[in-house]
């Protein structure tokens, strides 16, 4: 398959279902991904710790987990790339570019799961890039700067907290070690897990090079492009986040034959923090959101008054301030509740994540590619916090949202269609791709 | 050695520590029990599923309910008691007794634990009868009436609810298969493990005959005993409970991306509900107690919605209809918090045990025990439900209560003085005794 000059000087090859276009280096470069391949690779990594209910369960380091690396990595030897594994198990991908002095273009994001959770997530954003690279290829099409690949350990936090983990060691924000001994409910070390499943590599964890730019495309998790009609969503930036837990202790005791006034109940604090940090929201900044994702009890037996309690924070907003603000709120509230019940209070922050602002000219890439395709977009900030969060540290960043049907995320019934994945995998392809292209600054 | 007739007409036997008094059928008969080897026994006991902090985990039907079941049985066949495991495994030991037509004078309690509690709870009760046994043998005494000493299943109702199992389908108020279907949290039956530790026995779980009484000797659970400086309680009742589980259902997601007012948290009807139910106490019975022991969310991740949440209730008064009323006023506050919130919600009352009123002639004669002993007694309402509750619709009942340091029960910290458990033991020895050498009404 020959590729021909069009009368715009472009080079067009016509395959099956693909349509390629690379044009001269000083224009505008466009690929169209192969759908059917897409949604292939789409079903064939959610097969890979799936659940009956069409969900996926594939937690940082288990089983799955190893299982889906070891496909990811099956998929780049394929494509004949230099594959790297640093010591935190972020994996990465590398495609030459013509230019030995052009940085790389970094696309990607992560192939965990929570538990239960979907099957689109930030897998997407993987797969898009796997398909972009395999669409190069497809071309033998040649960019300036070499773009690399990556799936990053441990994004979701749920097993192993703090999450965002393997970008945030990677981009200096968090610590190896502090990481390396995280331990799960089980107490398993994070480090001993990264060892069994054959992911602790060789190659340090941080930027090998200064990087070009780092482009991610993930799901939104939130209703803004399906309420509006929008084909997919131009992140400007992620708002700030904190996470913590709040632990009180009290005395266990029979729950019949323990007078009210002689209790220290641990689980009375809990439920009005509980309260307090629902009610954050509208009094605090416009955007700010508060879950309390997990609440326990011990010794969690029907007739014997809880000795310990434990409620978990999620607060975030686009102003940093208010994150902050509203941190000392709940945490003066803790305090007092465990005061007027009189019970002991520990208060831990796990993690905090500083507002976003991704880079204007990457955003405007995103922007270009949308309009380019025709693609109705919105521009919005993240309410998720994402490893580009991470990542935009160390480099230029911008992601690409997907459509979430009904917002709904983290649960087997989160969906994209595949029209959805496949003009939200088209933007973040042709937006690399661009960059890639591009001439040095 | 030999008895030595006294000039009061009672026979005298001296042994090393333990003094027994036999007198004659028509006057009160007292016997002193082995405080060594009640100690001894309480020890062994302890030990078989003990903690390291001297706590006990012995959940009923575990590795550890069967080993000290294996005890059990090892000690009534030591004595040549006649064994009988009936098919909800509870386990009777029969002592003969002289008059054929006297009915059975009923001793016992429960070995299960609650997990990590405390040692003494109602093992105490077993162990005293035990060694009311054993003291009796030493002295080849006889009484009129049969003694039974029995060990009930799951008294606790912590790895399979409700509580009081045993006694509850022997006397007629469960019913045999519906509790044979119980599930604990990792869905395994218990019929399949009460097969699986070979203790469904062959017996009909029903009273064989009838009963000329029960007596019981527990723990108080309580700090009435203990404050008032009181050796023994006379337990006069139980109070009414209701055990009941309320679980809502909202929608999970993103705890990032999701705006306030799109949410349907399961977390926060549940936080508001176990508000309520901490201020239950107060506003209706002088004595209500209400108590919220398990608390639990799904998925249970910080950054997810939570799409389950699931509250527990023990509620207790001395009178039933302020037992009715407090689960009609949560069950209308779990219903008002998930329609303010939107999400689904489910009640269900799990037990419920009528308030009982012990046996005037049973309660007096562990009175009269405990002034014969010179042991300062107080009269109680037990606030915790026992089998005893049970075994008082079958025949006359009465218990005994040993101090609890500090009221601290369903804990390692729980505590009873050698002293107490020996005071608590002699009184309900004593009252058994007293009961079985007792001419027919």
């Amino acid at each position: 398959m020959t590729p021909e000059r069009t009368d715009t000087g472009s080079l067009v090859t016509v395959m099956s279902d693909t349509v390629i276009i690379v044009v001269p280096v000083d224009a505008p470069v466009t690929v169209a991904l192969n759908r059917d391949r897409l949604v292939d690779a789409m079903e064939t990594q959610a097969a890979i710790g799936g659940t009956d209910d069409g969900g996926l369960h594939r937690l940082a380091l288990s089983d799955e987990d190893k299982a889906v690396r070891d496909w990811f990595v099956e998929q780049l030897r394929a494509l004949d790339l230099t594959v790297r594994v640093d010591a935190f198990g972020n994996v990465f991908g590398r495609r030459s570019g013509t230019d030995p002095d052009a940085s790389p273009v970094l696309i990607g994001s992560h192939l965990d799961s929570q538990p239960n959770g979907g099957i689109y997530d930030g897998q997407l954003g993987v797969v898009a890039a796997l398909e972009l690279l395999r669409t190069l290829d497809d071309e033998d099409a040649e960019t300036a700067h070499p773009i690399e690949i990556v799936n990053w350990t441990n994004e979701e936090g749920s097993r192993f907290q703090p999450g965002l983990q393997g970008s945030g060691v990677w981009s200096g924000e968090f610590d190896l070690e502090t990481e390396y001994d995280r331990t799960d409910r089980d107490g398993v070390r994070l480090l001993d897990e990264l060892e069994r499943i054959g992911y602790r590599g060789d190659a340090p964890v941080e930027p090998a090079e200064p990087y070009e730019a780092y482009f991610e495309l993930h799901i939104e998790q939130g209703p803004y492009l399906d309420e509006s009609e929008n084909d997919v969503g131009v992140v400007t930036g992620v708002v700030g986040l904190s996470w913590g837990e709040v632990t009180f202790t009290g005395e266990a005791n029979h729950a019949g034959s323990t007078p009210m006034h002689l209790r220290h109940d641990a689980s009375v604090p809990a439920a009005e923090l509980l309260a307090h940090i629902r009610r954050l929201p509208g009094r605090l900044g416009e955007r700010t959101v508060a879950t309390v994702g997990s609440v326990g009890v011990t010794p969690d037996s029907i007739n014997i008054i809880p000795e310990t309690a434990t409620v978990t924070w999620d607060v975030r907003d686009p102003t940093d301030e208010v994150v902050d603000r509203a941190v000392d709120r709940l945490s003066s509230e803790a305090e007092a509740a465990a005061n007027r019940e009189g019970v002991e209070c520990e208060i831990e922050e796990t993690a905090r994540t500083r507002s976003a602002e991704f880079d204007d000219r990457c955003v405007e890439t995103v922007q270009d590619v949308a309009d380019e395709f025709g693609y109705e977009s919105m521009r919005l900030l993240s309410g998720g916090n994402h490893d580009a969060s991470h990542v935009n540290e160390v480099c230029d960043t911008a992601m690409v949202f997907a459509v979430s049907e009904g917002g709904k995320s983290h649960t087997p019934e989160e969906f994209t269609s595949w029209d959805d994945c496949y003009r939200a995998a088209n933007t973040v392809a042709n937006a690399v791709l661009a960059t890639a292209t591009s001439t040095a600054d």
